[in-house]
This record gives C-alpha cells, structure tokens and sequence, in this order.
C-alpha cells in the first residue's frame, strides 16, 4: 500500500543502541543503561492504590475530553504550589502525555506550511511531529556559551509562526532563567507567533526552581506531562495550558483526535499530585546521581558539558574524541558495557561530535557505569 | 494566540445532548440514555485483576512503540479465532484507541490535500481528522436500498486516494457482506487508493459474523480496538493491521507520534483476549435489547429502521416526522425523558431528518425507554 512523503521522518538512532544493548544481554553480558530517557521507579504506590480502588468501583469508560474536571483542577493547583501562579482550571487540557500535547496544539495552532522555529540539539521527536503534520520545523543551532539554549539573537532574520523552548531541556539538563525565558517570549510574541514551552521535566531540579511561562505571559502554550518527576512514563498521561480563546478549537480536536485521554491514568495521576514524598526521594537519587556524573564524567574524559540544572541527562561535547558518535557509542557499549545515545537524535547537524549521558537509573549503577567509562578511556588513551 | 484553520472542526452536537441529559438530572429528572456509544460495562474481571497484578511487579514504562509483543502475537491468534485466518503479527500494531489508529494510519498513507472517500452517514471524527491533518474527506451519501453501505458505483467518477469503510457501520450497524466488501475493495485497489477498514464493531454482531477485509486482501489497513466487544473504551487501545511494505515507516511515526499506547491499558487488553465468556455475556444483552429495540421502534412509530447487523445502534429515517432532528431530539429528552443522537453528526447533509438510538446499555433501561418513546409519540399523534 502507498506510504506517504510526511510520514519518512527520522529513524531514532537510540533505538539502534537499546537494540544492541538487548543483544548484548541476551548474549550473557552485564549492560549499565545510560541510554535510556525513563525513570526506572513505577507510579506512586498511592497512585497505583488508587487505580485498583477505582477499578473495582467504577467502568472507567470515557471521560470528557478535556479530562476529569478533579484532575484539571489539582494541576491548576499545582502552578500555586510550584511557582505561585493562579491558574484558572478550565484552561488546564489533560492530554495522551506530552506527545498526545504536541500533536494536539500544532493542530490547533498552525496550518500546514507553518514554520516552528526550535534550539538544536533538542527532543527529535518535535520535528518528527511537526513533519507527519505537514510543517516545518526551523532548527537553530544553539551555541556553548548560552548553554545550548536559544537567545533573541539567534532568531534574528528567522521567519516563524510558533517557537518552542523547553526547560530544562532534553538532552543538556539545562535551564532557563526567568529574564532569558521573558526575552525569548516577548521576541515571539512581537511577531504575532505562538510561544509553547515544554515543561516536561519540570519538578526534577537541582540548585533552583524551573521557572514556567505562565510566570510570565498568560498567551503562551505549556506542554507537561506526569511521565518524568511523577514516574508514570508508560500511563501516557500529560497536559496543556492554553490561553482562554484556544480552548474551544482544542476541546473540538480533542473530542475527534483522542476522544480522551486513558482514564485509568488519569486516576492514577490524580493521586499521584498528592506523592510528593515518594517523588522527592526519587528526586534525591538523581540528585545524587548528578553529584556523581558531575565528577565522574570529567575524571573519565568527558570533560566538556553544560552543567545540568535538571532532567536526568548530561550532554557532552565529544568532538575531540570523534566525528562519529554513532561508532563511539557502538564501542563503549561493546568494550565498556555502558549504552550512551549518540547525539545524532538530537541534534542532526553536529551530533556527531555528542553523546548523552542518561542517569536516571540507579546510584549503583550509575557508580558502575562511571567506572566502566573512566577504565574504557584509560584502554583508548584519552586520560591518564 | 493563534488559531489554526485546519483546527476549525464541526462540534459534535451529541455532546449538547449529553450536556443537557446532565443538566435534566441535576434537576432531579430520570433519564433514559440512548445517546451513548459506549457499553456501561467495565473491562473484564481479569483484565483489571491482571492489571492489578502487573502494577505490583512491574514499573509499567514504555513499551516498544508497536505494542507489547505478547499482545500483537495475542491478536493476530484472534483472527484465525475469528476469521480463520493466518496473520503475521509483525503486521499488528498497538495504538492508543482507534482514534490513535486513525491519526497513525492516515499520516502513514497520506499527504496533505490527499482526497479519502467515505460514506455517509458515518463516525464523525473521520472526517475531523483527516481536516485536522490537512486531508480531504469526500463524504458519498449512501442509500436506504443499500443499507447505507457504499457500493462501487456510489464511486464512479469520485476522485481519491483512500477510502474508508466500516463494517458493522456506527450509525447504521449494518454490515458488508464478503462479496460487497470484495468489490468495493477491488474498486479501491484498482486506482492505487488505499482501502481502510474500520472494523471497531467486530465481535459485536447477531445473525453472523462480521467479514474482514483480511479474509479479502493483504494489502489493506484494518483498524480495530478494544473499546467496544472488550468492553474497555476508556483504556485507549486499539490496534491496526497493514501490509508488511507499510510497517517500518508507521513504526517510526508511532515512535514520534505516541512514543507508546498506555501500557496499564496494553497489559489489561492482553487479559481481555481471554475472557470471552463475560463478554459473550454482555454481547447477550445488546442482544436482547436489539430485539427489544427491533419490536419497539417501529411500535413508537420509528419504522424506517435498517436492521442492525451489529453493533449497538439503530439509524432512524424520521424525515416524515420532522426536519430538525437536532430539536426533535431535544423535545424527545424533553418531554420524553429519553436521551437520543440527532443524524447530524453522522450525515450533514441528511442528518436533519434522522436519529441514532443506542442500546449499549442494560435492558431494563431499554425497555423503559422504548415505553418512553411510544407513550411520546402517541401524545404527538404520530402512532394511534
């Protein structure tokens, strides 16, 4: 049968190394997984509590396609709790998780032939999306000194109708401050184009607090998601925040695009809002795990990387090393028993010369694999 | 912000119908619901019991973007169960719901401004996904002689690139039978179009079994899930089936589109799959109330009814009685207190003079709902 020119978009190349690293163990071999972009903690106990609860007293067919209006109304809670914004529940849209989020706001935002403009590197599957949909992802190249996130100049004399920022981002942990995330906002909003922020990983940071855009605009889109600092990544359950005059055109799309979103997550998501004990000790195992990749990574060579103010990864700059991160991450695996994504997702242009250290994983792993990696660059020559 | 134009889609009136079903019974009335599209029935026992288990020993994160594969080998045993025939299950894919299947499929096959044929009436969200994702949608009107199922000559001189058929039909529930099904198959391959099948009702039929397009060709798309037989409409999991050419490139979009379908919802289907006597137990009771309905209609004077093959519905011509099904229906909740779907959703063009009745729900309710509907009718003078 026919396939269509939108749907060619990118193989992951991750997916390659997860592939290998499987191989790798089903061959008896012991594989520390830096590659992976998940917590390996489940759902909250209380949320999972929760969904056996339900199940036993209620269908749990559709919901409204905005979501369970108790669920829109604990999220609108949470901007008071997180960042002390008031936020009205009704323009709170429960989504099928952040991707579910994607596909529903560049529908209802942009026609086809609409320019996103994004930072390079960033999550590949933006462009993806925006490609399936018939539009056009604009990738700006970020640079070390702005800690790989984009600044109002480097959209000077780029023609776009949205923009999306995300922080911390995917794959550098890096943040953007307030007056940085306000300039990127004002610059797209005096051309009339729409801002969306991913805020996926907010909730996991380090030395400051994420700052969202509603602390700033009220006319923007936030993309989140309850996959990363709520550890439900496979319940597929996220959320929007749209400005009042968006939501009619995205609860019609909601209605024919998803019909819902899964209400057992949706319940368990509910009472996961209320775990934040559970989470916060999820949250000091990454803590940990960072101090640890903080120090490891430099030791072991790889001494070139932005500070990560949240998220779970480091993104390293392995140009020195190689101009083929794909081979590079193919070897450690092989040699050093450690998976590492190249950076060729995120970044097509000069991912070549990238890696991205996940750490999401246990702090024993994350010991193991660090001294897997300094033993392997030792064997290669790249550090004493 | 912005708004698309390919965002603008129709809303769905029955959604004003639910809304002001809710209402009458925050005002203290009894409702009888014939407009809902869903069974009241939950996801099997074991399906939930299964559940429950998985979330005490399993993290439950992504899966692959195809689906468990335990659950696409699980399926593809369903059609030689149901069908006699032998499938691949490297050619199933694990969707978020039907809705997913459509949105997946339909950016696999098509580009933008692509032409799909449908009949009509039909499932409204066709054709508000194929606007959202800047396609066509050719709606063909269907006859009462042909039981509102498209026929090649329906096509002659219809110019597209894909066509979509469903077999039991929501609203009608009328079936294609093997050779009518071939034919409009035959027709649709022999321009290089895509044949889509939506087979969401399968499982759900009376007199005999529904066909699939699998028993016909290979080289179609099938889209099926488990909201309705399996009785789990809230879960959001479906599948599709498509010719081997086709799975690499909807293998990456899933990846982009969905990362996965839930997980929680993945694991409770595969029980789902072997729970056939419960459900063969709430398929007696759509039974029953059919042939409730069979009786009752045409005894309120709904006579101009095409018998429902399958699943839970029946289309009613009442142009004689009126022009405006929108404020019928709102008359009948009214005065009748009986909730029913006015035709527009499913036919723009023809709605006005029809309505939908479901009998997904118990049978006591049907009953009462069917002595509702004479008694109205007989006030208004439309039956003796």
């Amino acid at each position: 049968m026919r396939n269509s020119r939108r749907g060619e978009v990118d193989p992951f190349i991750v997916m390659d190394v997860m592939e290998a690293a499987r191989q790798a163990e089903a061959d008896g071999r012991h594989i520390i997984h830096m590659e992976v972009g998940q917590p390996s903690t489940a759902a909250p106990a209380a949320a999972r509590d929760a969904l056996s609860a339900a199940m036993q007293s209620d269908a749990l067919g559709y919901t409204v396609a905005l979501g369970l209006p108790e669920l829109r109304a604990r999220i609108a809670k949470l901007y008071g709790e997180w960042y002390n914004v008031d936020l009205n529940p009704a323009r709170v849209v429960v989504t099928p998780g952040s991707s579910g989020g994607f596909l529903l706001a560049f529908s209802a935002l942009f026609d086809q032939g609409d320019r996103v403009a994004l930072g390079a590197p960033g999550y590949p599957s933006y462009r993806q999306i925006l490609r399936a949909l018939s539009l056009e992802s604009v990738e700006i190249p970020t640079s070390a000194e702005n800690r790989l996130q984009l600044v109002p100049e480097d959209l000077q004399g780029v023609d776009y109708e949205g923009l999306m920022v995300a922080s911390p981002a995917n794959p550098s942990g890096t943040m953007l401050g307030k007056p940085e995330l306000a300039a990127l906002i004002e610059t797209c909003q005096a051309r009339g184009a729409a801002f969306l922020s991913d805020e996926i990983y907010h909730g996991i940071e380090y030395d400051k607090k994420a700052v969202t855009a509603l602390e700033i605009s009220d006319d923007v889109c936030v993309i989140n998601s309850f996959s990363k600092y709520f550890s439900m990544t496979g319940w597929r359950v996220g959320w929007l925040v749209l400005p009042e005059q968006n939501l009619r055109q995205v609860e019609r799309l909601a209605q024919n695009m998803f019909i819902c979103s899964p209400h057992a997550s949706q319940v368990a998501a509910l009472a996961a809002l209320e775990c934040k004990d559970e989470l916060d000790a999820n949250l000091q195992v990454y803590a940990k795990n960072r101090t640890l990749m903080m120090a490891g990574l430099p030791k072991a060579g790889f001494a070139k990387i932005a500070p990560p103010d949240g998220a779970f990864y480091v993104y390293a700059d392995v140009s020195d090393l190689t101009d083929d991160s794909r081979a590079f991450s193919a070897e450690i695996l092989d040699k050093a028993g450690v998976a590492v994504t190249p950076g060729l997702d995120f970044d097509p242009e000069r991912g070549a010369g990238t890696l991205r250290f996940s750490y999401a994983r246990s702090t024993a792993d994350i010991e193991e694999g660090l001294d897997r990696l300094q033993r392997f660059m030792r064997e290669k020559g790249h550090i004493a």
